[in-house]
């Protein structure tokens, strides 16, 4: 067994008795099957300086923990610094339910390291942890049991260590090009240390701190860490679920009246002349604007929402034409699949972020967990009523990664959506668009209202805002929500494209008599 | 409809009348149905040149098309050129079965541009053309539907197809910087595109050519080549697969005695002290001899195989502790997922293989395909034996790709795997580890000693070698296994790091006698 090291060894391998090691691996095993039946996501975060124990105990979880059920993550921190969101990583990286997942300093190494080295303050330090602690916070909330471990190594021992270790020809390897560097400022890294441990210290996600001692016995306690909060999370969890299936509830709460369809002038229309006029010159003055966004190293990232038929595709396909399609991903979302399932929600929208193009499209989007989601009871109440949060907050780290993001809610009246029902169980290549759940939500109508209502109050943020486009006219929404996208581009860009896109003649008088009733952007 | 350009328009988009619209949309949206029914996945491609109708084929086929069955692939040249394996991207986007795939130019893009530039000469494009139609061969063998249209355009066309948008302000930004370059230059994109199309038309992946016309009859036969095309291979294959299942075979071949286990000493054995004083060492000379390989910009990929219990995850970890987690992925292959199944055989590899870390282990591997698929029946003949010829290209592929391919069988006699068994189902924390399909597989010993030896004899490469270890006795195949890993890096890179990791005193008298008998490395 590669842990039970000779007694000349340097002491970077824990040496547990037979029958130790049998009992702490039983018990490692039982809790990889009570993870499975309790299907929620583990993360261990296994934290320290180079010897104090946190690799031992990576490899050992690598070789007595049933591999298939498992992930690692160890990253470079360069390849970190890269990604302008930071936590995209991350989140792509949670494991799914009944895995574990361990990660080895990873969202804490950044904001450690700088500040320790002096680069970053105290508030730019608690500043990052506060982004620590929301995102352990909202998987926390979808059940995630976080197990955070710091091996504490005072730098006596870290530089014997780091000196029996070059000493050694078969060892040396193990001596990073820092570790020396971080063991003459120890002191710093423990002040640096104490902070984010106080700060970070939470009832959803507490550190457990494994002191100086032999590596026998911080491995020991590592171990009995672990399988007792994990433990101890399960039995906690199951008893809330049972709690939670005794209480009967889903009481009805009366609708309210929804606000956002006053402001909307639903007979909006434009005739095939002015749409076939207007379209190329939007079109050309988006291609323009998308440039500029290109130019500045940013990236666009837009969502739409609206009631089934709603004419999302048609918009889209639109806007989606002013640039090339290697430009453009545009993601249809629909039910979730087996595994993004078994993941936050929020996680099907981070993957999909990955090698992110100029423009992205959600056809569809975590929005879908304060309407689909609330109305259908997919949701626990308190699960949508805080999705509002995690959304602003999600939003808000896609916009401080160079990200524009803007959010179209395309709205129609019950009537239109009969009609076009209609046309599509009459047309043979649209009867596909249609089926027995679109008939469902319809009769839901009043209750999406709201929903959209609340929606539209509690996440029109500054860093993404939502536009309402009525789309009872096809011609008037695609016009209308490019022309708003251009009108909020520019704005944000401070940016207009106007000498080399001229708008028509038409236009121009428009745009005139429009710059005196600008404040009301938000309706259309 | 976008589709339906005004009589004044540059004509990039076609008009069809509502009629025939309707014809096409239909035939199109009963194609996806087919697509799904018959369960492959359809691969289409559209090449030529800015302007020849190219992009607007693919924007009807985006907004016609259901897109939760259609993936869109349109790549920068730049971002393929710096990936050192070719076709990795490709390979990962290649569509699921009852998807559809549309590539825009991809694999034919840089082959054409740097030909016509000049940059290769024929010998070179002839090359590249060759893993084209690998490429495209082993995806039509595993039942793909390849459908390849090049747009034609010629020189006076294209000319004044850029003036008429380089004139309209709204239009202008389609002219990509270098259409006027290649425009000048389109004798010489013929000649290339000639050349092309004459070595990639194949039959299982043939090229069709769209000839100058109106956009409007370009589109037209080109979503009536798509269509036919599709129609034609479904009918095709469903009728193979009739005949397939009217013939009953699976006849028993007599059992070839293996070779491959007369070389090997199955009692080969290491004591306590021998492995104690070898594993740091050769721990140490492997990390030298990785960190030699990350100083010259490659990578390491290892295949393990071996019977069940024959120890390939006590050898990985040791192997593995040789260099620090972050630099390290391992990944244990089980049965594949819903979402691998539907995919060729060698997909699940390949994608594994994105962001790739200096070393990669695989736990057992796409050999599977000879081994358990041959041996359980779930690939038919042609398929299992094909696959030799397909694995040799795939791993030549990842060799050309900066990578050394090393690929290790650990060997155990049928008596050891008894005592093995036993001890699993004896010991708590083991017992997850073995079930009855570990039984039924032992059943069927002689039939997985044939296909070992198969695999070594037809799959053992330069690029790609094999080495065998009888791992009867833990210790020894350990160590054996990292000594061989060692020898082979050494070799490959001609680099020994002996100065920074000297050899302890018996390894130096070992290395002596060893040299004598140097020839005798691929048994153990």
């Amino acid at each position: 067994m590669a842990h039970h090291s000779e007694e000349d060894d340097i002491e970077f391998e824990a040496s547990f008795s037979g029958k130790e090691e049998a009992g702490i691996r039983t018990r490692l095993i039982a809790l990889q099957e009570k993870i499975r039946e309790a299907n929620v996501p583990v993360i261990i975060l296994l934290c320290g300086v180079n010897g104090s124990g946190k690799n031992s105990a990576l490899g050992i979880l690598r070789d007595w923990l049933d591999q298939r059920q498992l992930d690692l993550h160890a990253y470079e921190r360069q390849d970190v610094q890269k990604d302008p969101i930071e936590f995209r990583r991350y989140w792509c990286d949670t494991p799914m339910n009944g895995n574990t997942g361990i990660f080895v300093s990873s969202w804490y190494s950044d904001p450690m390291v700088s500040h320790a080295y002096g680069k970053t303050d105290d508030d730019a330090l608690y500043k990052r942890l506060d982004e620590c602690n929301a995102f352990e916070k909202v998987l926390a909330d979808s059940n995630a049991i976080f197990c955070k471990l710091w091996f504490h190594k005072n730098k006596n021992d870290q530089e014997s260590f780091l000196r029996a270790l070059d000493d050694d020809p078969y060892e040396k390897w193990r001596v990073m090009p820092d570790d020396w560097k971080n063991c003459c400022m120890a002191e710093k890294f423990e002040a640096t240390t104490k902070k984010i441990i106080r700060y970070t210290d939470k009832e959803y996600a507490p550190w457990f701190e494994i002191e100086t001692g032999t590596f026998t016995e911080r491995l020991r306690t590592a171990m009995n860490v672990i399988c007792t909060r994990v433990e101890t999370q399960i039995a906690a969890l199951k008893k809330e679920k049972e709690k939670k299936n005794g209480e009967e509830k889903k009481k009805k709460d009366s609708l309210k009246k929804p606000n956002f369809v006053k402001t909307l002038d639903m007979k909006a229309a434009l005739s095939k002349e002015e749409y076939c006029e207007m379209l190329p010159y939007l079109r050309a003055r988006l291609n323009a604007l998308l440039m500029e966004v290109k130019k500045r190293g940013k990236k666009v990232i837009l969502a739409f929402e609206g009631p089934d038929a709603s004419g999302k595709g048609g918009v889209i396909s639109r806007l989606a034409s002013s640039i090339f399609v290697r430009d453009c991903n545009i993601f249809p979302i629909a039910a979730p699949t087996k595994e993004e399932i078994n993941h936050n929600y929020l996680w099907r929208f981070w993957t999909r972020l990955t090698n992110q193009k100029l423009l992205t499209v959600f056809d569809r989007t975590w929005y879908g967990r304060v309407l689909v989601e609330r109305i259908e009871h997919f949701a626990a109440d308190k699960e949508w009523k805080r999705a509002y949060d995690e959304i602003n907050h999600f939003e808000k780290q896609l916009a401080n990664g160079r990200n524009i993001v803007v959010k179209f809610l395309l709205y129609i009246t019950k009537d239109e959506q009969m009609v076009r029902f209609k046309a599509r169980e009459e047309t043979d290549y649209k009867k596909w668009k249609i089926g027995s759940e679109d008939w469902r939500n319809r009769e839901k109508w009043d209750q999406y209202d709201e929903a959209f209502d609340d929606m539209l109050t509690k996440t029109n943020t500054k860093h993404a805002p939502w536009f309402v486009v009525a789309d009872n006219n096809k011609k008037y929404g695609r016009i209308q929500t490019m022309r708003l996208l251009c009108e909020y581009l520019e704005k944000v860009l401070d940016y207009d494209p106007a000498d080399e896109v001229p708008p028509p003649e038409n236009e121009k008088q428009a745009g005139k008599s429009k710059k005196n009733k600008k404040k009301k952007k938000k309706s259309a």
